[in-house]
């Protein structure tokens, strides 16, 4: 089922989806000749909004939960690009070990657990879960579903390698490690100084990730994209800025936060009325090292900033895993004029390697078109595309379901090419 | 729907299979390590025979037909793996000419065609076909389907290259060619001296490639294989035999042909006793650079080959386009065992790059399970396989459907490294 777009398209974006659409060999040649000189990272997911006016991304995530929301059919898809991508990373592995978050009493994310596992044992991988999580002393068989079940087991550390090795389970040295735990915390010891092909690298963690680096990486992707599309880049690039040394319980820095939160606005309003586009500008406000949803606020003014009440302001100043947010990205919001059954939608593609796999739509029926919907609850109906993302179809409508997801699909591989110069440039 | 096995199937071969599906760590892992040291072709399909106690290829064509026998639902799967193929064989290349062959009257050739035109031009190619028949001299539009039709064109040659540049379409210049025309009888001047990439490469075809030689790949693919599985490589390998000087109209080397047809029985007959096989052994006399089930014939006895009719005989001396047979291979013959309601079978695996990307299973309601099923006619029935071949089932019978198709797709590489070294060997 593909969401309806509640405006009418905007001629430009329209433009955009048309170009896409019947360029895709010209873009197809332009994509080939970047991964020629990057290599993608392992594994990616991309949130997306479509405002009819703009089409972009506003996160892009290395450790992809979600795999459970993937269409069943494109399953080949990802098992024949997680051959791929292993033949880059680790030609000569047999065995590897994921690392998973720790919040592994959440149903949703065992679930992309045994996705992830069925994929990679599929693509010819010895799979095993190995926790960074110190209450894990002993394998655990963690049941999803009645014939559905994973094991975490805990990680030991031997000869510069992290092993398996409980009373009850053979020996198990992986070759690769696969990191699904973001490391907003830090890098735990057992990561460091190990033999083993880490994947993806460390820097990719958000101890060290900033938002605001992937975004300057973005930056220059669209515009040298934009360069030979002779789009206007700020059709598929939401403006942002960054802002450091922030103590939102403190109130410090919350002046400067406003100020800048307003020329962002302004900013907003002046392309809003070059387009001449009604809606009324918004700001996202991030933690830069922020996921999960958390620390995440909007700004409609200037004002919005300075009467935080007390629960705002302590919801702002620590995310995941208690850490102190000190810096943030102000990003341009962007409207979601998609929706199902009146419901306000978001397209989340998924990415092994430089190949689009799948995708599904965020759903949430209980919040408004310029309001974050990555907030786990029951109102979030993933919504998995039932098309490959892979295919144009010349011989259709630019916005038909198979085009419209192409299209999202070069809008992500856009913000592929920016993490891997990002996880270059770090490390 | 799987074809079922009329014999119950052998122990060594249940072994097999249950090797294959138990152990596709070890056995991907393998692969793995051999595409890291050869270049798979381009695309390649391998006909396969089941005979419960034995399952081997004995074709390998490097110039397939048949895509529109797939199952739709994996065209992404293709559309990827060609995705892959193209960066490693032409990353630069946008525009591509496919080189068909001539007999283009010919609807299920024609759709083959129109097939590939779809995978390549959805992996982001802009994609024509240039004629080598000299009867086409004006683009013709053929009309496959309702709704479906391909322009066959006319090439020229310019300035090293070849070139489309009719009065009523614009100049192409494809930056690569792929042939689809298993030049049987010449190398095309046209194909002489081009600056553009070849794909395959000219020595794959049949002008100057040989079964024989591809067989004699195989058996080092195979007895690398086996040092590993620890089975009788005779499992997976048929024995064959090359005689050359011959010709069947002047009935010289008939004698020769005879011994060795007599000698390859014993051999196989030596084989089944160990075995315990109660089968009658045969063997198939080939045109060793014959293709499109011509220049074929069947030997239970070394008098076969002796008591030839001048029909007979006629028809074992030429085969495509004409060309005079000198050179056999007398192969072992393979009962298939499968059928579909009644009717021999016998499975075909595509892949493109390194990538099985489906199969289908050739299905001959007039022909015996001793006999050639290559045989195009009202009785030829294509069964597309309903999963991708690329996932083992750990948790099923061995000759589950998804694991037998596994299974297929295991053998099927071997040969397609068997054609990968033959390639690198001529070049």
């Amino acid at each position: 089922m593909i969401p309806t777009l509640s405006t009418p398209m905007g001629a430009e974006l329209f433009k955009l989806e048309k170009y896409i659409v019947n360029h895709s060999c010209d873009i197809e040649q332009w994509f080939r000749s970047q991964w020629q000189n990057h290599q993608a990272p392992f594994y990616a997911s991309v949130d997306l909004r479509n405002a009819g006016f703009k089409l972009a991304p506003v996160d892009t995530n290395l450790f992809p939960g979600g795999f459970n929301n993937l269409c069943e059919t494109f399953v080949p898809l990802s098992i024949q690009a997680a051959s791929v991508a292993i033949e880059k990373f680790c030609p000569d592995a047999k065995k590897i070990l994921i690392i998973p978050e720790n919040h592994t009493r959440n149903t949703f994310y065992l679930k992309n657990l045994y996705s992830l596992h069925n994929i990679l044992s599929k693509a010819g991988l010895e799979v095993r879960f190995g926790s960074i999580n110190d209450e894990v002393k002993t394998p655990e068989v963690i049941t999803i579903e009645p014939d559905k079940s994973i094991t975490l087991e805990p990680i030991n550390k031997k000869d510069h390698g992290i092993i398996i090795h409980n009373d009850d389970s053979s020996f198990f040295r992986p070759c690769a490690i696969l990191l699904n735990n973001d490391l907003s915390v830090s890098i735990p010891n057992e990561l460091k100084d190990i033999d083993q092909h880490i994947i993806p690298p460390l820097n990719a963690g958000w101890i060290t990730r900033r938002k605001s680096n992937h975004f300057k990486f973005y930056d220059d992707v669209v515009n040298e994209f934009a360069d030979f599309t002779k789009i206007d880049p700020w059709l598929i690039n939401p403006f942002f800025e960054k802002i450091s040394n922030l103590d939102f319980h403190e109130r410090k820095g919350e002046e400067e936060l406003s100020q800048r939160v307003g020329s962002l606005l302004k900013k907003i309003q002046d392309k809003y009325d070059q387009h001449q586009i009604k809606h009324a500008p918004y700001v996202v406000i991030k933690a830069d090292a922020g996921t999960y949803g958390m620390g995440i606020m909007i700004a409609k003014s200037p004002e919005d900033v300075l009467s935080l009440n007390r629960k705002k302001r302590n919801k702002m100043s620590v995310i995941k895993e208690g850490v102190k947010v000190s810096e943030v990205i102000i990003q341009e919001g962007i409207h979601t004029e998609e929706n199902i059954d009146g419901a306000v939608t978001e397209p989340v593609i998924y990415m092994i390697d430089h190949f689009v796999i799948g995708g599904f739509y965020r759903v949430h029926t209980a919040k408004g078109k310029d309001e974050n919907l990555n907030a786990p609850g029951m109102h979030f109906i993933p919504q998995p595309f039932e098309t490959s993302c892979l295919m144009p179809d010349q011989g259709r409508p630019c916005d038909d379901e198979a085009n419209r997801f192409y299209a999202y699909g070069v809008i992500a591989r856009l913000a592929l090419i920016a993490a891997a110069r990002e996880l270059e440039f770090k490390s």
